[in-house]
């Protein structure tokens, strides 16, 4: 299938094969007792031979009021639709209602609900056209922030609208590549995790991913809120030159062979070692050796 | 698509959705100039609530004359008809040849071919059948060792039976789940890394594979073959009681912990710092903030 005009899906090819279509892009959203942390990255691609800048978040303030971001994956031509039609959807629950927007909503919940709405309205307008040019009705989005009167929420959201929320036991969201990203994680970010720790840790996923999946790609966008306060000015958008940024990459390769330089070897020949490789395995036997044509593989 | 027997592709739900087929499995091989390491797990899976044991590896060895190691990864039923015909399976250049075996191959080029006709054999027998029942015909194989009078070589074999060979600038090939893992063998392998320091690596990368995907499991086979010895001794079944394994466990995370932690946080409020992270992109603009439903996003 060739590039289509607008997709940042991929169309990557193995060494020997062509591939299905890969996770492409890389966004992370991290709620924590003391805030959110939001990181995007921004390439968008049509196949290797077409690669583009552009940013994935979306921030949404009003002062005292409620404060929103919005990260994106997926086809970029649908995620651009829904950003536009998010600024005036309004939900109606009844006909006669004023509708909810996500200006106007007194619950993150209602205006997950809106975007959800964004989503559906853009499927109706473009869906069919897609589907039958062989394109996937594909977006996946994080949407978190707070709204005076409740706590930070975390949402992710799927491209049939429907979304589910962060909780304590899975406190951050992963949109695009997510794989190379999501050990650091699972490791380091609980709910107490301090703002700046998990910011850290934030970047040191987006570090491993973008060594890793050239779908992903610099300047990266990040965004840090303090619980309860309803604006922020810790936004940053890092490019290769970013101080903080290369010392996090340089330090974490270097100490990352550092680790594994520490750890001894396995011993086969039966040397001194507090903890042999070569015991017999409780369950399994060895593993047969296959030495003729003849002879039977079980 | 419910799961169908014999194959080991689970069938993944995400939180919110039903996803595309996913890797399962996970098998690797290094090729450095002291020899080669082969390590396999034993998971196979069709679907999450069916979950089985069968080992990934094969080992054909004839002293003084062939040493020969086998991983797959795939459709089981495919894989184990691979193995089965792969023991008689004779290649005919000419009719009235008597034709090359992986048994008197005079090198892995022809046994690796000798191979991608096992393979064809079984698409030929099963594969319509596999089809009509929306089955793909999916099996990825690494075939290396090495035969008297040539050196060692490492093949990535796939379901056409086609493949290409492992060289000093790609020394490694994985099957299955290859993202987890990929990372820690970027950053170790090269063509001179000693063998048992490979062995090492290929525990890390495997350890962190069982830790991310839950079609990855224990024991696991690991071969090491020291080059020009057409045999080897060096064949364990690791299982969770392991000393080696759980020791390489515990001490890979904890460090990587420690590393985490050496690190130092982001400074936003301009403090004393040689590596300030709040500092202007050369080529973006900071992320515009939308404060109003009439402004506009770009």
């Amino acid at each position: 299938m060739p590039p289509l005009a607008g997709e940042d899906t991929p169309h990557r090819y193995t060494l020997g094969f062509p591939a299905k279509t890969k996770p492409m892009t890389y966004c992370v959203a991290i709620k924590l007792n003391a805030g959110l942390v939001f990181l995007s990255d921004s390439r968008t691609n049509a196949g290797l031979d077409q690669i583009s800048t552009f940013r994935k978040m979306i921030v949404y303030e009003k002062p005292d009021d409620r404060f929103m971001v919005l990260l994106s994956a997926g086809n970029l031509s649908i995620s651009q639709s829904v950003r536009e039609i998010l600024q005036i959807e309004r939900l109606k629950d009844h006909p006669e209602d004023e509708g909810t927007t996500i200006w106007n909503a007194t619950s993150m919940f209602d205006a997950a609900r809106v975007l959800g709405s964004a989503i559906r309205k853009v499927q109706e307008r473009d869906g069919a056209a897609l589907k039958s040019a062989g394109v996937d009705f594909n977006v996946s989005l994080i949407f978190g922030g707070q709204i005076q009167g409740e706590g930070m929420r975390l949402f992710q959201v799927y491209s049939a609208g429907n979304f589910i929320e962060a909780t304590p036991e899975t406190p951050y969201f992963q949109v695009g590549e997510s794989k190379y990203g999501k050990p650091v994680l699972d490791r380091v970010i609980t709910p107490t995790t301090p703002l700046d720790e998990a910011a850290k840790c934030a970047l040191v996923s987006m570090d491993s991913t973008l060594k890793s999946n050239l779908s992903v790609g610099l300047p990266l966008d990040m965004v840090v809120y303090e619980a309860n306060t309803f604006q922020t000015d810790r936004v940053v958008c890092i490019d290769e030159n970013n101080p903080y940024f290369k010392m996090l990459h340089n330090s974490w390769g270097q100490k990352l062979r550092e680790v594994f330089d520490s750890i001894e070897d396995p011993a086969w020949d039966g040397g001194q070692t507090e903890v042999p490789l070569l015991v017999p395995s409780m369950r399994s036997l060895p593993l047969k050796k296959i030495s003729t044509p003849e002879e039977k593989l079980i």
